[in-house]
């Protein structure tokens, strides 16, 4: 999983079907000291995450694993908020 | 996901009989201030399209989803058509 | 799936069974204005390409989809010949 | 796998029911020379590894193997706690 | 896949059981003119492959198809050792 900051939504009228209902949040791949890090990425939000937040999100096969027995076409989820990390 | 601009399609008369009948769409994928990142993507279409939309894509597994219980051989297709999105 | 073309072959007498017959072709990825990015990758041949040829490939476990009930240990795996592609 | 060092710990109150009791590492992925390479990974942890020691993980789907029947929503575990590497 | 040099072997001690009995190879991805490319991987070996050779590993899930019925948590196989290849 990867650390990430919600920095926006995405509307999307013209979907495939089992997205429908889905919140697709704008993720910003951030690094332990905050910093942006790579591309945005378009997620599902298992979480009712808000923009601001710091979250961590799975990428790939599991990122349908929270909405079982619903398969979305989904690689990447946002499945945790987080309060705080250290590090050394 | 990711988002992307559909800049073009892919002919080919040669393919894994499991792609027959799909379009090949040629993506090129954007960040949210619609800037081009990274390399341009070859996708299934399951929305219908056009050149010059902007899309999300989902890549790997997920990307045959849309045509179950068909599985044609691909790891990339556009499963949602952008009618826009804000970023903070 | 990616762009490539065909630059050359690989030839391995010590292999996983399951690759047994099977062609394993060097791809070049290709952007669409067909300069090379990124690294090479050694693909299955589904569709009988050759040396020069544009193909496209597709990566992950949907490579094994073409040799249906065969599951060869392979990750990617060209499923077209390009006759031609048209970007804005 | 990777190589990589444990760096810390993720505390996330909200997350996937499937995440619960679960160790959330933090890791840096690191060259045989022990330099950092590439960005930092939350990962769970099948092995009780701690900050500082050198561990090596799995991406993907058998990320989740380790904790079979249970399926977290995970994509990358600790599978090893390294003793050593020797490299030419 | 992909080309890479065996570099080396990694000791874990404590591994998960399913890794029980399997070599952890050090790959360093190879471009076909034989210059290091990207972070070296850590493999299971299916070919009994060992330092200095020449290889092609898979990725991702496929990496655990060699030892069917047993699923060890492994993202990288060496499936081939490289006899020779010629590029254009």
């Amino acid at each position: 999983m990867q650390l990430a900051r919600v920095i926006g939504n995405v509307v999307a009228t013209v979907k495939d079907p089992n997205l429908g209902g889905h919140t697709l949040l704008m993720l910003q791949p951030i690094s332990p000291d905050r910093k942006s890090v790579g591309r945005a990425v378009v997620a599902l939000d298992a979480m009712g995450a808000g923009v601001g937040e710091h979250v961590f999100f799975v990428r790939g096969r599991e990122a349908t694993f929270p909405f079982f027995p619903g398969e979305p076409p989904a690689d990447a989820c946002v499945v945790g908020i987080v309060d705080s990390w250290d590090v050394e």
